[in-house]
């Protein structure tokens, strides 16, 4: 099936392939990514549509040496099984296995990590300006698709790349998509001869545009593009999804992830969980918000599909936003609506909300606006690995003034806190995590709004300890304390305002875990103890949450087991610290 | 001196003047900007630049029915007198008084807070959909910048707001300067019949470019944009400085932010502190590390004034990068700088550091590259006020692995850090304040590289408490505890990693005050909190910091008594703690 693949161990035998075979090896590759992507599940799309470019970048550029930058790495599944990493690919996206996107720890292609879009450009140009100080004369490349063209560190890094006399090779890999369809002026800007103006203007000779699947002008443009003497852009158009014709007929997203496949008569079966996910009852709890109340708006930066709201966008075609790969944009654009007196909801994953911290800083809480942030992926992502781990939220926005956050146990939970964010004054935060929902456990009666403070779901009688949680994580605490005599569990509910007066009875009994999806630094847990000693309580007190260190790829419960984030982990962690206190 | 602008209550006042008399307003706006700058100091070269653009858009737009935003509010000196702010503008920039930037709770005719640049596109876009979701009709106006067209959320906008058929009007107010020139190839493009096509390709119908200190053809442009129904941009020409002759001659930034000054013998004389600052430190103890190794580079957001990096510029111009305001893109290129082996150190206010978060987490921390980070205007800033006060740099970034965060009591301990920080593998924060060096008294030793753990100032024999405190505020401390007996001062110096021993001796005492200007939710005495519950130590401890509000503009001298960081209040605190702990 595929008789050159097993010969290419590096790009060097990438280029001694004789022309005529080029476009037999990308046959393979597309064999390749569809069978693994069936396998194991993966970025798909992207990474079909760039199969002709990568081997055109391979052909005319000799990495190491040079260097490819694959802006976000969606796109590079080709380029991975072409720079000795084939035989590990059946790992992708698994514990300790291949990345799933790109890593410098991985292998000397990768020259930057690349989980999230925009950064080629910018990275790239001071790859070259640190050469060019050295001395050194190797080329550099910024692969960068179309999608994170409306990003605006990719517009910073073209502004300062364009303005300087390095050679740096921009290839544009525009397959007319982000993860769905882009938006804003830049992608109809594209698609007609106005291009060559855009990037001339900003400094850029324009090569273009050329078929990103035809090999033989492909291989030009780049040849032409490595020869310039300054800043150039190759315009590749590229199809996403190309040669599986089940993503081509996506046209949502040609294929941006899919979840294992296999074929079955004929006929493709994906494995689909059909559980609800906490992102359906946000979305479900947002929709009924919106019928109720013709205030309520939804913002979100290239994120529809993944925070589930595209039957939203379908209902309300003018009253949900996708403003593209752009997350500063969508919370300056949510303080505008808020400030004429809208009620925007803003849904962002926990590690792209990184990306707009200033802007819910000066631009909504400073003013005092009320935006509601439905911060989704909040904690451990599974597969997506490093560069995607909700970590970061709670110890970075507890602090900002009049910012509240809350955290679902359950999906039950869901419309309570949406409805309490809606009428609160000042912005909201609401955080929940990638995953299907868990069952409404007896102990739990979900709340209702407006919702005010922690929830006791379990408390003992003559309390020896109580386990603080935020999130989930509450069932994991009430499946530990169950069997354990004297065991509480609070399910924190707000971090911001916490419930003073239940943490404090929670201190009483002498002993509090508090456990959290997210880093113990400045986290919920740094809360607890901030509040203990204003109150001078000194409980024996333990923190769990997500280590010092960035969780890589893997199985999401697998990780948490490793964590002590789950019922055996939070056992233990009591179990030691009664042991200890004695 | 001023006959009309006693009779301008607001913009219907403007409005009903003859046309005649406009000339003669203008110069009266002038007279009263140069005045009142001279007087209590403040940004008084965009603001001349923007007076007849102030003017002329108060003709034709309604405010505050149509909504006109100011990008940053430098501009805005003019738009502030002539907005019922004229009585108070003596007070500008002081406590109490009128606001440095523009300010919703200070006047309907600010419809959002605009301290950070680039805001006004996409706050602007959202007000107009809120309003045209409303059924309401206003018009709004984005006033911007020709330095904010390089940062990145501008452009977001302007790619949402292009491809939206709502009638947003821009105003780029095109000095040809941010603080200082600009930078990359915008500026360039600007000066060129190319920005016509830039701005259509990006969807806007491009009016300009228009003599921006001509009323008539200025006036005549606004009216067309009114009408347009349709995105339009009106590409204005002014002079940053305009009409001050000392503004004028300042090549270098036309004014951009002056001091008070009065004119003596027919000169004008600058009221100058003399004092070395804690910015010139750094950038003394930066010019010894470049000259000692040359992989050492330097990067920043537009802040070259501010950051005290001209002169190193001057001396070497090859290795000093300013790229606009753009402060994704210097993260992200620093970078790529890094990754290389060159050793950038990335110079950007803590204010300005959160528009990089993610690029901190994703791009720096995330591959281990070692980049250092001289974080500038940390703490209270006194004048600039809410929007710019550097609040948040160590309680958001202190929980990135990798990352070590430490700061300087005085000017002589930034060699040694800076040191450490080059030698370091990962990334490094240095925090140091605005303002003037201290003294070094007898009893700090200033360190040599490498900086290892904290410092104590002063060590009681019998110890009953104990000031832990990060940067400058050792000071106080040193000076409210050398009257007490028993007390304690223990210089953190590093917030990550912390000193442990050290810190557990702090807490063998009992009693603890953790002293930092920042936000105490999550910052240093968090982190002291956190190490004390794992190492299971109950000392009384007592956090001090910014408070949980923003804090307003006024003299951060007064301010830090206000909030009880100084001697005289760490002294009250300490007693108290021990008071109450009897």
């Amino acid at each position: 099936m595929t008789p050159l693949l097993p010969g290419i161990q590096g790009p060097v035998d990438v280029r001694a392939l004789p022309e005529a075979e080029l476009p037999r090896l990308c046959e393979e590759l597309r064999d390749d990514i569809i069978n693994i992507c069936g396998r194991v599940g993966g970025h798909l799309g992207a990474s079909l549509g760039a199969v002709e470019l990568v081997v055109a970048l391979h052909r005319v550029f000799h990495s190491p040496q040079d260097a490819i930058l694959f802006d976000v790495g969606h796109q590079a599944y080709a380029h991975k099984l072409l720079t000795g990493r084939r035989d590990r690919m059946n790992s992708l996206r698994q514990a300790g296995g291949i990345a799933p996107f790109l890593d410098p720890r991985e292998s000397p292609h990768d020259p930057l990590a690349a989980g999230h879009a925009c950064t080629a450009v910018s990275a790239g140009l001071g790859m070259l300006e640190g050469w060019r100080l050295q001395g050194r004369k190797s080329h550099v490349v910024a692969v960068v698709g179309d999608g994170a063209l409306t990003g605006g560190l990719t517009f910073e890094g073209l502004n300062n790349a364009g303005g300087s006399p390095l050679p740096l090779v921009v290839v544009l890999n525009d397959n007319q998509m982000s993860i769905s369809a882009n938006v804003g002026a830049i992608p109809a800007l594209l698609r007609t001869r106005e291009a060559r103006g855009f990037f001339e203007g900003l400094g850029f000779t324009y090569l273009g545009p050329v078929d990103g699947h035809a090999l033989e002008p492909l291989i030009a443009a780049l040849r032409e593009a490595r020869a310039s003497s300054r800043p150039v852009v190759v315009h590749a158009l590229t199809q996403k999804g190309r040669g599986f014709p089940p993503a081509e007929a996506d046209t949502q997203t040609r294929g941006h992830a899919m979840g294992p496949y296999e074929w079955r008569d004929g006929k493709l079966v994906r494995s689909r969980g059909g559980q609800r996910t906490f992102s359906e009852a946000f979305a479900a709890a947002l929709e009924d918000a919106m019928a109720r109340d013709e205030r309520v708006v939804a913002v979100t930066p290239a994120m529809l599909e993944g925070s589930a709201l595209v039957d939203l966008k379908l209902r309300y075609p003018d009253r949900v936003y996708d403003v593209g790969i752009a997350e500063q944009h969508a919370v300056t654009f949510c303080a505008g609506l808020a400030a004429v007196g809208l009620r925007p909801v803003c849904a962002i994953y926990s590690t792209f909300l990184q990306r707009a911290y200033d802007q819910v800083i000066h631009d909504v809480c400073l003013p005092g606006l009320s935006v509601v942030f439905a911060v989704d992926r909040a904690g451990l992502v599974g597969a997506d690995g490093a560069t995607h781990q909700g970590t970061y939220d709670v110890s970075s926005l507890r602090a900002l003034p009049g910012l509240s956050i809350m955290a679902p146990v359950v999906g039950e939970d869901m419309a309570p806190m949406l409805a309490t964010a809606l009428e609160a004054q000042g912005a909201t935060v609401i955080r929940f995590p990638r995953g299907t929902l868990p069952a409404v456990p007896s102990e739990l009666s979900p709340g209702e709004a407006p919702i005010q403070g922690a929830r006791w779901l379990l408390r003992a009688e003559a309390p020896r300890l109580t386990l603080v949680t935020l999130g989930p994580l509450g069932l994991a605490a009430l499946a530990a304390a169950r069997a354990e005599p004297g065991w509480s569990v609070l399910d924190a509910r707000s971090v911001s305002p916490l419930d003073a007066p239940a943490l404090l009875e929670a201190a009483a009994c002498g002993n509090v875990v508090v456990a959290e999806e997210g880093t113990t630094r400045g986290g919920l847990g740094s809360a607890v103890l901030e509040l203990y000693a204003v109150h001078r309580r000194s409980p024996r007190v333990r923190l769990m949450g997500m280590p010092d260190t960035f969780v890589p790829h893997g199985d999401a419960r697998v990780q948490r087991a490793e964590l002590g984030l789950d019922a055996e982990g939070l056992r233990r962690v009591g179990r030691e610290l009664l042991e200890a206190g004695r």
